[in-house]
């Protein structure tokens, strides 16, 4: 049988690690020769989820191997999130909760997305319409993915379904949920050994919004002011980056994950669509808190892209 | 609550008539306020469907009006072959089983394609997971969608699912599944009140294959000699249609019903290309037999495209 291969968004955070991870399982459990990959390094947060539920990462790849005939995307649809020759491989399913955009193939697919908060909240339905259990670790690694997409079941992108799912799992776990939960958040907060252009691509999204070319990198982080400590390196390597790819605005969303908020810093050409989207006006130091945003997907890619479309 | 608007493709179709009819049905069995409606006329082979069961065709619409706040696509991803205004509408649901392309959102959604032979059967399958019974009339609906889109369950496209979900509905409907199919593909297939320009427009889908754009019309018949007696007619106003809308190739297919097989007349700069995609020749005439094709989706969309992005 064909091997198919599985794997989420580049840099990739939690959900797009675990729900590679637990695919490839139900796919394996139902018959199926999967192998879960990844685009890039494994970050703190998700390393903690591994470690504690004793899973290794999966293996790591640059671009699909001519041998592999058909991949299957988890948490990302987008082409320019997604692996450097995607367009030469055969995508015959989408299991995804972001919005559709970038995205086709020749040939009719499997294409799940649902307006959930998490990938991982799809896969736990999926694993049930198959009628395969979801082993501890399985359990582990899906709420470990919930926990990180909804900060806690915090973010305006957590429903109903992701919060059931959670508890559910946290039980097959064995874990406490908010226990659990802050520890592996306050892993991944942890940003002393990253250097400034860490901060900037470690968790990094580019998005055509328009005509635009826009990126967006998220941190979480405890205390926000530690980080813009280095706001003047931070703008060097930034600069350098909106040269580098011709993008038209640089976003750097730093989220305190204490209080669910979001300090900002905007740069390139457009940096004044930030003012317009989100209602604030950009300081001197090209900043902005934004109240109560924690979303990059629901947040911020939505209202910057109707700013960048009007 | 805010109205929702169901509608399937231009130039529609028995499965995105009827899918748009069903899932109404169903949305409103489950609490919501949903309307079906239709972008062109009624086909003979839909009215025959329509008036076996007893269902009255959806509205007419030629774009969305101003008032309606979310809508939901069936049988149709692709922007070019839906509602004009498509890009002003906020799509909240797509139940679909094409290719995906030319398709995006500013936001998450409920995007869900299958690779199986008909819209219906995916409905089919939703009425159960819903626990909503699926009612005479509305079976007879989702029957007579699978059978136009699979001919009579004889199409490549056709799966094992379509093939069970068939067998079902015809029993629910209280139908021979084989006598009443073949009625209502005949029903279909009687062209005699067409014009030349009914024929080349009545089920004609625009593609977009690499840089090109792609027009293909299809219709059934019984015999296809006589539908090309009007050959230097068809020309005539295919090649209006080619400079109107600036296409680099229109591909007609007769396909015949009884026979299986699919008589294409191809027109526009880049008609060769019909050659290399399915390995003949176009004779003095444009014309080419092509044995055993009459999917337009899975046989010649997906070969003519691999040939525009070589």
């Amino acid at each position: 049988m064909d091997k198919t291969l599985i794997f989420g968004h580049k840099n990739p955070d939690t959900d797009t690690i675990c729900s590679a991870l637990a695919y490839a399982d139900l796919k394996n459990k139902l018959g199926f020769d999967a192998e879960p990959a990844r685009l890039g390094s494994v970050s703190k947060e998700t390393q903690f989820a591994l470690d504690y539920f004793s899973v290794d990462a999966p293996q790591f790849i640059e671009k699909v191997d001519e041998d592999v005939k058909n991949v299957i995307l988890v948490d990302h649809n987008e082409f320019q999130q997604s692996v450097e020759n995607i367009k030469d491989v055969r995508i015959t399913e989408v299991i995804d909760h972001h919005r559709i955009s970038n995205f086709e193939t020749k040939e009719p697919l499997y294409f799940r997305a649902e307006p959930v908060g998490c990938t991982a909240t799809i896969l736990n339905k999926m694993y049930k319409e198959n009628g395969v259990a979801v082993t501890k670790d399985i359990a582990g690694l899906l709420l470990s993915a919930i926990i990180s997409d909804s900060l806690l079941l915090k973010s305006p992108t957590c429903t109903k379904v992701d919060v059931e799912a959670a508890y559910e799992l946290a039980e097959i776990a064995g874990v406490n949920l908010e226990t659990y939960g802050f520890e592996m958040l306050q892993a991944g907060a942890d940003l002393s050994d990253k250097s400034v252009l860490d901060l900037i691509t470690m968790d990094a999204k580019e998005f055509s919004m328009g005509d635009a070319k826009v990126e967006i990198a998220q941190v979480n982080a405890i205390d926000t002011k530690k980080i813009y400590q280095f706001q003047t390196d931070l703008e060097t390597e930034i600069a350098q980056i909106i040269k580098d790819k011709n993008l038209d605005l640089f976003l750097f969303v730093v989220t305190d994950i204490l209080n669910n908020d979001s300090e900002v810093l905007a740069l390139g050409e457009a940096k004044d669509n930030v003012n317009k989207a989100f209602n604030v006006t950009l300081d001197d130091n090209n900043r902005a808190l934004l109240k109560g945003v924690v979303s990059r997907k629901k947040q911020i890619v939505t209202n910057l892209t109707e700013e960048f479309t009007k």
